[in-house]
């Protein structure tokens, strides 16, 4: 995929049967809403977004360039019946962006199509870039990068609102995506975790190049460095991206990792002692400045609760961004600075 | 490629000019001999792993079924000059096993030959292997997997080297590798370094797969959990290999990584308890038991100096295989046991 992906975006939720597999149509919708026109669904889709309902035509009128696929289905491949609905953007002039495994670019009637149509098929997944080695050099400007205690727990929405809160403090800084949906966000970035694993770091090293010295790139996380099935993609993000900053995010009410339930979470304070440890290597300055906690299945006097003791346990600031915003974590970032 | 390579192999030294670029070859000479019927050289080469000249007709008469480009060019690439001895093996009834990026099924010339002559082109850096993602679940069976504090010190020496002291010593133990020379040596394996990097886990977990009680998987490491580049990895290997014991491989004379000298090797013990707190994430007793040092380049009384001072001060037991056997690690590993 080229650097920018083509904006404003038509979100299409096809004829997903779960609200919850619109994951991406979702993100799309909170974090970016003024480069999404509207959604398009085709009958029974269980999934609502809150957009315009929008025909691919329609769209391309109000200014679309291109549709996403918005929802991940079951299996991850992408189903015949949607083909229909594929074509028809392009009919209408849309560029199509996917996030899934399986490629736009492999289905043959589609390139068809595109070609035809002289528009584009994006598979945020891959990337077409050259990526190289990670050559380990310090590059000026600094580095906030999400880490976790397992995958799918808050790292893209905890970046997203640090980001946020940077800018509306007057803070230059920018979200940097490292999986699908921060990559439709942003309009550029690299799918780490489909990058041969000789070669994530270097993927980490593109993804914040050198910047202005008070610059702050806020980095997308992915799954953890406790992981049983994807360390490998965290460990090589955490060396590449040379944090000066990082957010331990954990979750209030899950205590194992989410897609393998056999292996519990670690300790917050194991977690901050090894993510520093490794990320050294590469700046011996990085620290954990605090800690993201999603709450969302906690009544809110319990998740004050939760947060308040955790803070006084590991002596760093605590919060959940979703329900407290992200200010202690801004304090923390910008008080290393003075 | 399939899971066991044709062997024995002749081994092509090509026309290297520096012998070091024949570590492959030399891999194999030393330490499957039974398994290399002799070596091919091009003029000039200025490599000899000390093997009997073979042309590829000879040495199929001699009883080989494959020829092995045992060398690694500048640059990685297979150069057009050896096309010509590439096609002789083939026309001499040889398959071809090559280790490097590059594949020979790239190359239309060999496929079209090994197709009129009815042998395989073996790329073992690459799989065909369907490679899911890891489960984390324990398998039956013990596992030793060797890690370090760098890339190229010494991890498969140490490796082969005990899986040769089990067995002397009657314990069932196999050597299991991930990456191209220990595949060669092993007849099968997967190079982890060129597997999607949220696959690498799920390789590991194929390599060792589950065994009897008894047995011993003595596995192959790479890279390190503390390289700027290749630390994805070495932490998808780590988890996915579930290790009960681990085999820190260090070196006595460099302290900085060979190949990001800017980046200075972490402490013995700090390297110990990162790897320890990483490795229980899969298997709960997992420990580090002992230090391999490379001290080829002390003389002996300084290296024996060395590893007794390290011993000391991380009271574990402490050898160089190479120049003092690995006894002491054997000895640590099978107390485990008892």
């Amino acid at each position: 995929m080229p650097n920018l992906l083509p904006q404003p975006y038509l979100l299409f939720l096809a004829d997903v049967d779960v609200p919850n597999r619109a994951k991406t149509a979702a993100g799309l919708a909170h974090w970016v809403p003024d480069r999404c026109v509207g959604q398009f669904r085709l009958p029974r889709c269980a999934a609502d977004v809150g957009l315009k309902e929008l025909t691919p035509a329609q769209a391309a009128a109000a200014g679309a360039r291109a549709m996403v696929i918005g929802v991940a289905p079951q299996g991850g491949a992408i189903p015949e019946r949607w083909h229909e609905a594929l074509l028809a953007a392009l009919d209408a002039g849309l560029h199509l962006i996917s996030g899934m495994h399986t490629r736009l670019s492999d289905i043959p009637e589609l390139v068809a199509r595109a070609r035809d149509c002289a528009r584009e098929l994006y598979d945020v997944r891959h990337t077409d870039r050259e990526i190289p080695s990670a050559n380990g050099r310090r590059r000026s400007g600094k580095r906030c990068l999400m880490v976790g205690l397992d995958s799918a727990l808050g790292k893209k929405y905890t970046a997203l609102s640090l980001t946020r809160a940077l800018s509306d403090a007057g803070v230059p800084a920018t979200f940097r995506a490292t999986g699908q949906t921060g990559i439709m966000i942003a309009g550029e970035g690299i799918a780490v975790d489909a990058v041969v694993a000789d070669f994530v770091a270097g993927a980490a090293e593109l993804i914040s190049p050198a910047n202005e010295p008070d610059h702050w790139d806020v980095i997308e996380g992915q799954g953890s460095i406790f992981h049983a099935a994807y360390s490998g993609v965290s460990a090589g993000l955490l060396h590449g991206s040379q944090p000066d900053a990082m957010v331990l995010c954990g979750h209030a009410t899950r205590d194992h990792l989410e897609l393998l339930p056999h292996i519990a979470h670690r300790d917050y304070g194991e977690a901050i002692a090894v993510h520093e440890a490794l990320a050294r290597v590469t700046n011996p300055g990085a620290r954990v400045i605090g800690i993201s906690v999603n709450t969302a299945e906690l009544p809110t006097e319990a998740a004050e609760t939760m947060l308040g003791d955790l803070q006084t346990r590991v002596g760093l600031p605590v919060t959940d961004p979703v329900r407290f915003g992200c200010a202690p974590l801004v304090d923390a970032m910008l008080m290393g600075e003075a």
